[in-house]
């Protein structure tokens, strides 16, 4: 189904871009949970669209209001629903190019999945846009775990061919995961966020865009959390992770470098450490068989360049089946990378905060 | 839940890699259709070990026995269960090396989830046997899918650094997976095919192991299928390829090489031929906003070097909490990647069939 | 979990009696079906309080915002959220008994789940307010199945001792159904129906409260629908039921009479009119095996007495351990059979639309 | 979906009556519970037919074989698969009657919903004897219950006319339970239960059958299980008990007999008692709101009369649509309910350990 998603807590997404609103109903929260609104509108700021050149100028005010599940304070365990309005949206931007289908876009796949009566203005229900209740749902998983110490944390690994180097497999740590969210432009190296950000300002002003890599790691994490099947922790955060407009791949540990290894490189020796068992390397990204291994989880994903550009494509006009090119106006982010690092740390949260409630972990505050 | 996967059509998997038996409920089939027994055995033998000398060479039975849900050479409707017992396990092999943990398996990752309850023999349910009801389950799937012309298809794209040539993302067709489906070792050059071998075999010789990628196209796929969010075709297909033991990336289309792209490279523009909309390019894989555009639908998945090798490794006597070594004896593939190929393809088209009973479009033969 | 229900419609629900607001997410409705307002609007008010004497005096706007899903008059196939906002809430009332449990209600138990943070006022989450979203939820999978020719209709079957007659299990048809919806009181005997409300006036008079039962038939549904096991008709529609507040009880077809009948007497015998099968007699109200069979579907709900009355009652001091005396001010309901009947016929619809698009019966509009 | 049931703990069901066999698969059961199977022997043989001269006559060995998730004496935590053969089974009793539908059986139900491919045999998927494998899958969760020290118990309050007293709402306990569970024939008065026997008898001699109520009660539950919508106890317990054969209606507390109270009658008024709080009456049945107060749960399931009769019927002849006569040979019973008994329990066990794991309550043995 559609726009909802998970076992013990439950997510129910809603809306369009440029309907009344959007929003999103959470069922199974612990009741008792002090959310601290500061920490959501610091994630839903990371998400929001037009706080610099580098990212569209289309002004989101991405306030939302708490309609259910929320009482004195604290979570009453009942479902807890959220909506943002919409208000600062052009329809008309999108009414000129109502039948020309936008290359990269979902307009074909919506148009013919929903028989043409899907909402066709800026994406309707595949914008991007939807995933602000995502980035407001993972914050308040993000505030739970971080009760039991667990932080999640990402950089930009990539954009474009500029490379960040790589997080310690290792030894990362929650405090440098929080370090690097502090940043504007979160990577470990200044300097290469510098040239991304470059790249970017030069791709935007060829009216172009560019795609990359976001990396994370979760910390502190115990061993023993998912499962060997069907919801294995590569299961359960993949199938989110390819939830979000753009990603186009996702790999834990080394990846896809993997298989380039020897086994004798592959395998990840164990050894112990303060009556720890402890991992030499993370080359499986701290999951084996499904299952969380008490190694920091790290997992990269891959996100496309923003399919918006301003050249002309070529394109069909789905009215009249005839051949037709486009030209998109309005603002589109050059680069949504920045914008997905937060998107990714929430539903990456929505995903282990599922899973531990499986365990029985957290009841009730 | 561990071994419960579905919305429509349902799957539970049971069974310990050196218990009484493995197997699988599935639920959801439509009734009236006439399961071709030949196909069901080819796919199991392409999975089966023992074939050749780059796989186990434990002897696998694989032959499966229908418990419920078919009915005078006709599904019933009802839930279908298959069984294959268990008869050549050497269980000595494990018990002497219990409580030590092989590197890269699950077996402290089960110990842990499981309180040390589970079965260790062989990975108990952990193990890479239990793949053989998903491509049982699979095999039903794809000869469903078949009636509707749909193929699925793959081949190794690398084992190591060795690389065969990608497919052709526009113009692969049924004839030509059905080709590839057909051959002992399936690459699309022979001569790269024949170099992987052969290095199979070295790695082989060497006590070692090594890992690949393999490359999947499904075509003539209508547009239309799969969900905006959760139930993306990239959601619903992850999530089943990262339960196949040893995957640790998945990716669609261009995957991860789409971030090294520019947005005007990267958008997939449109065009009509014989009054069907198609992409003269196809680097989002057949799918935009989680749905099928009717392209071919291409991902990769990358599968880590076999964990077992003939080699002291460095491990952790779990039971005595004290450092030690180990020597992995007994039956392992050098390299798993080509008996994951039908895997692969088998929890593919569950993926695909379960789509497809969403939108009603499978009832009753 | 507590608000999430279905399996290809799904549904998700939230609010409290007396916070900002309550609603729905209705996920898997066909995209281009046209919603008949005025219909909701009917349905919304036989559900609404405040109507007449017999009746709680709250006044309930009931006038729900649709925030997505919506466009161009049509529904998109996007999940379509509905809002209704809480105006007139006299939460003081409540707040002076907020330690005194109510006896009948779920004070206790909301008390004891939610570990003291649940919303107490007016019941909360529990309050029978909520059965508004679903009212409007099944409001449209009404209008969807009429469009079948498939109607749902129901009458007050008695209230404490007194009696309406039964439906004609056998020949009942829409146009019975369709002639007591519009009745403000519906029974089939309006003498009885005097005397039900004059009952209830009485009972109102006394500061007391009084139960009843609501007998509903589906018309026209066709035979196949329903799973064997835990997706039997009976399975499916119960479920729902028991979800409606104040429900103690449910039947199917000659129900609980059926158990002092000999089999020569309660089995159904088949013949055939007009090339169709039928029974003669209709004793397990149209569901054999969990299947409908053609024949009318016939079930009874059982409805306890408000809790709330204008009596003193023993109670618990919650917050001091201590016994105590309550008497509940503000407005309730002598009665809220009458008041439950749409709701009845609302998840009806819920969980027969469910149950055709398990058959691929309905697919966008 | 037919045969999946569960949210934590998963259910699936397989198997045909006169196929190879039948079975179910556990998943999500606690790693390390060591089982009494002498226990689980005792419960199927409560459920067994061919006991005496009121059941059926055909012999069923019902002797189960686990195929997977037990090792060492001990649950492993993975899928628990247990398959029961058929052995006793005379298919040409039914083969004559093929296209004859039995009237109050599922024949025709079931032919409609699987195109006629359904296996027809003795009710094929719809057999009776499929509550085998729930009897077993609930003899283990009554075992972890019962760990718990809560008790699930069940007596014959009719049959037909003959009714025995009821259980004593208040202050029912489980020595009383276990007590009643022994008796071969259990109704809390014997005298009554002899004249049920023998109007079972009479029945029987008539070539007749008869129908009857089952009363269950739940002790030492937990105050703040279940959810106020779609997962209250109410509803989790009754869509499992209409998944049982032959269940016409469910009621909890006084059920349908409330409706003629007075609210100041149905109330069920609080007081302390040793610290805890306890209701003077128990009319709710123990549910409030959805959720167990810690009083006994209570509910009656009414079982028609077997639909198999050895009198002349009138029927269809499904092939050749005609009107006809059946007459039933072969084995049945003349009344089900003292077998359905331990069938009411068995499910009841899985709904609240499904219940209670969702609490976190029952992790890892």
């Amino acid at each position: 189904m559609s726009g909802v998603w998970g076992n013990n807590l439950k997510l129910s997404i809603f809306g369009e871009s440029h309907g009344k609103g959007i929003g999103v109903v959470i069922d199974g929260l612990p009741a008792g949970f002090e959310i601290d609104f500061e920490f959501i509108d610091k994630e839903m700021r990371r998400r929001a669209p037009g706080r610099s050149k580098i990212a569209s100028q289309r002004k989101e005010s991405d306030s939302f209001d708490i309609i259910s599940g929320y009482f004195n304070n604290k979570t009453t365990g009942t479902p807890l629903c959220a909506t943002i309005q919409n208000n600062d949206s052009r329809s008309n931007d999108y009414d000129k190019i109502k039948s020309l289908l936008r290359p990269g876009h979902a307009d074909y796949t919506g148009y013919v999945k929903y028989s043409s009566f899907n909402d066709h203005r800026g994406g309707g229900h595949f914008s991007g846009r939807l995933t602000a209740p995502l980035v407001f749902a993972g914050a308040i998983a993000n505030q739970i775990l971080m009760k039991k110490g667990i932080v999640i944390g990402s950089h930009i690994l990539s954009i474009g061919h500029i490379q960040d180097k790589s997080l310690d497999f290792i030894n990362v740590d929650d405090n440098t995961l929080i370090e690097i969210k502090e940043k504007d432009f979160p990577t470990i190296d200044d300097e290469k966020g510098n040239r991304m950000k470059k790249l970017i300002e030069e791709v935007r002003m060829a009216g172009d865009s560019i795609g990359g890599i976001v990396e994370t790691a979760i910390v502190n994490l115990q061993a023993g959390l998912g499962e060997p099947f069907f919801d294995s922790v590569e299961s359960k955060l993949s199938q989110l992770l390819f939830s979000i407009p753009g990603v186009k791949g996702v790999e834990f540990g080394m990846g896809f470098g993997i298989t380039r290894l020897k086994g004798s490189q592959a395998n990840d020796e164990y050894y112990i450490e303060n009556q720890e068992i402890r991992t030499y390397t993370n080359n499986n990204g701290g999951i084996l068989g499904g299952i969380t291994n008490g190694m920091p989880t790290i997992f990269r994903v891959a996100i496309k360049p923003t399919p918006s550009i301003s050249k002309i494509q070529k394109t069909v006009d789905i009215k009249n089946m005839e051949n037709a090119q486009i030209l998109i106006e309005g603002r589109h982010d050059p680069c949504i990378v920045p914008r997905v690092v937060p998107v990714v740390e929430a539903v990456s949260a929505l995903a282990i905060l599922d899973l531990f409630m499986e365990h029985g972990g957290i009841i009730n505050g």
